[in-house]
């Protein structure tokens, strides 16, 4: 059957932009007992890693701790690509996706938790950019540095 | 910082309807060297189960057949709520999400196999419906059935 996920290997420019543009990924980490567990989250591109903020507490985090390795996977489908003749197994889906295989760890580092969350703010609300992260708010998320040791892009058509 | 994915538990139906209605998801496996992988994939819901369909060859593939625990995590993002006085970290997202749980297994069955294809090509291609699926592509195709033991949803506002 043809209508799967074909792929190309998506160029580095193209990649990048994925990343950049995505407003949200879907983080995978590994639980006590050996499984997947994989949730939503916003996250930003800030030079070669990945920042991703949120509560202070959760399956995610506790995850981390024990095991620091998680995988950020971003895709963006545009629309399935019929065959001509109508035949099902012949369809294909355009799309563009990122896998980002790395280890992650909790921004202890006060400086680098407010240039991550300006960079948060940059990309979801550039409007707001100006507007001051109170001491409060920083204390009470969490920040996520995602250092990638592998960033596979594929795409289709 | 509030700019992040508050949750509220999402209702049944409406977790059953953003399972029945997500054109993609992104299915986590975990690695041989215990780290996870996560790969977008088209999937039907039937019944209480999921089917994958692809490539009979893959990582996603053989991470399954060494370790059939996954996750399939399923999300709609519907815009930011910018908070009314600007403050960015009074910003909060509105979205839906699912996140499935279990372990999957190649389906060996022939006939089966046909079922969780024919179900795939009334949710994607319902004016395809009636078209045959030949021997070779079904031969040619990996089919994949998730069974579940833990389905969460969350959604927000």
């Amino acid at each position: 059957m043809q209508f799967r996920m074909k792929t190309h290997p998506l160029p580095q420019e193209k990649l990048e932009a994925l990343l950049q543009r995505s407003p949200a990924g879907t983080l995978a980490t590994v639980n006590a007992d050996g499984t997947p567990y994989a949730v939503p989250v916003h996250f930003v591109r800030v030079e070669d890693k990945v920042y991703v903020h949120g509560l202070p507490a959760g399956q995610k985090l506790e995850n981390i701790r024990a095991n620091p390795r998680v995988c950020l996977t971003v895709w963006e489908m545009f629309g399935l690509l019929p065959d001509e003749e109508g035949r099902p197994c012949e369809t294909n889906t355009a799309y563009e996706s990122a896998v980002l295989q790395g280890s992650a760890s909790l921004v202890d580092d006060e400086q680098e938790k407010r240039h991550a969350l300006a960079a948060v703010v940059a990309k979801y609300m550039p409007e707001l950019a100006e507007a001051p992260i109170p001491e409060n708010m920083l204390r009470g998320t969490a920040v996520l540095r995602i250092e990638p040791d592998a960033v596979t892009g594929k795409y289709w058509p």
